[in-house]
């Protein structure tokens, strides 16, 4: 295992530190237990927008605390859930008494603490509600997961939700918009190369010198198929068609295109992705209005890239554009 | 190897593709011969920044353009110097008769070609500048250069001579604050792993399963020394002493820190290696006033990362922190 850390076990920990030395202007880190907040929170009278999950997909969601996006993350152990008590403590560090949404991917030990947390917050008096991310187009049930899994429409329901929650929207609303967003939007992965945790010091699973996986997990949960190596435009034909067959997406949509790195891919390759993309979609006659290119919803090292298409109406994409302040999106602001 | 890619041959157009079909609103890219410019380009009576080197350092230069940085980039083939032809239409297409800026990293045969560039441009009447970076305290002399390489005060260079020239400042001030941000800049990179080049099909050189390399070039050129994997805080301590004391920088000094990641290494081992250079920083009475932690200037997906400290003034600080609305690098626009 050849990584860029100190002690396997402190790696979140020491990440945590690098965040706080780097964003005071953006966020509060805490360490007992872990969770990061808007350095101006709880923002009276604004609903609240929390997520988190394991570490290792970085930024997200951390790197998606700040103005326009989330209130606060719960970051775990790599791959890891995050624990209700964390949760419990970013909820009432962000509460400015217009409740709190919760987005939670769709992990089966994810899932359990944020309803444990949300329980424990209610029983508290904070009004929470909870979305459930679902968009993964690969796989019904998995390792971890009973459904789809929670994959690449997090990031951009993370973004659309908090600049409704940004403008003032109300609990309800906010939490409409983000289970608008997961209904229309969908995903699907695929891996050149595994990953390693780094407690665990060896390659979460085995992939062949000439061989990729399409459908893998953002945890290297197994997905669909193994292969030969394909050419760029025939990956995405493969995961696409998936993809827009499954919502539909039908010719006359418009969406928003996201072609994200899996963390060891170079962004000169997803370029050459998202080229692929775009004949593929022209080809089905529907319109790539807005696009998100580049890392930002990892699975630590691996080679390979995800490819999210979210229909958009004309709500969705005033919200893309609002304002966003994080370190790891950042535009108007 | 393993690559997101169609033909080997096509990869630098079909990224260019991608970029043209993600970005209109920022840029027009040229394919005979290859260049990148502003979607607003020419700006009459501003001066234009154009940069250009290989390709695979993504999302330097191209990514780059826009508003406040670049207004032009020339790629050349992976690895592999642009031609003057590039050079020429791209200054000429940028020319807004206040005179062009050529930002030149030093690699002999980018060097030679922007000359080269420089003087067909100066025979047509444009005035050209050129600021040579070499800011890579590694190694004196190396594969492909003479004297230092210019690798990641490049990017902050482009940042802040964008802005500069973005506020109307004269040809001869912008390329004299390029020159002083070189003369401030200080660098050193480390690889974890090589990197192929699409063309070649395999590593560039070979490490061992424990091994690393200090002082590498972002081309896989020879750095000081390998040796066995070492921790985040030790590596931290090796390159940046060198970096502190090659300037030096001071007790004192406030600086821009910037940790790069090298294409192949997540950003949850970045914000280890920050907090490693904060600690080792604050040691030494040097404050970090602005940082950059990301991915900006690549080496396909090498796994490893450079470090780079700016020595900040006044002007440096207003200039990095001034509106910047490209690919990849964005804010208050």
């Amino acid at each position: 295992m050849k990584k860029l850390i100190n002690d396997p076990a402190n790696v979140v920990r020491e990440e945590l530190q690098g965040i706080e030395q780097a964003h005071p202007d953006l966020v509060k880190v805490f360490y007992d237990p872990y969770y990061i907040v808007r350095a101006d929170a709880p923002k009276s009278g604004k609903v609240g927008l929390l997520s988190g999950g394991g570490s290792g997909h970085e930024p997200m969601h951390g790197g998606f605390v700040g103005m326009g996006m989330l209130d606060a993350a719960c970051p775990g152990e790599v791959f890891t859930s995050p624990t209700p008590d964390q949760m419990e403590a970013a909820t009432k560090a962000v509460n400015g008494d217009a409740g709190v949404v919760h987005i939670v991917k769709n992990y089966t030990g994810d899932v359990m603490n944020f309803e444990m947390a949300a329980d424990l917050c209610r029983s508290e008096g904070i009004e929470v509600e909870s979305v459930l991310v679902d968009d993964d187009v690969a796989v019904q049930d998995s390792l971890y997961t009973a459904g789809r899994r929670g994959v690449g429409t997090t990031v951009l329901l993370e973004k659309i939700a908090g600049a409704a929650a940004e403008e003032g929207r109300a609990l309800k609303e906010v939490a409409d918009i983000a289970r608008e967003v997961n209904a229309n939007g969908r995903s699907m992965g695929m891996a050149l190369t595994s990953c390693t945790v780094p407690a665990a010091g060896k390659p979460t699973f085995e992939l062949g010198e000439d061989e990729m996986e399409i459908g893998i997990g953002i945890h290297g949960e197994p997905g669909r198929e193994r292969m030969k190596v394909k050419s760029a435009a025939e990956i995405v034909e493969m995961m696409t068609t998936t993809i827009v067959e499954d919502l539909p997406f039908n010719q006359g949509d418009e969406v928003l295109a996201f072609v994200n790195g899996m963390g060891g891919t170079p962004l000169i390759e997803l370029y050459v992705v998202f080229n692929e993309l775009s004949k593929f979609l022209k080809g089905r006659g529907v319109t790539i209005s807005r696009n998100l290119i580049g890392s930002y919803i990892t699975s630590l090292e691996m080679a390979g890239c995800s490819i999210t298409l979210l229909k958009l109406n004309d709500d969705f994409k005033k919200l893309w554009d609002a304002p966003v302040k994080t370190a790891g999106l950042r535009w108007g602001a």
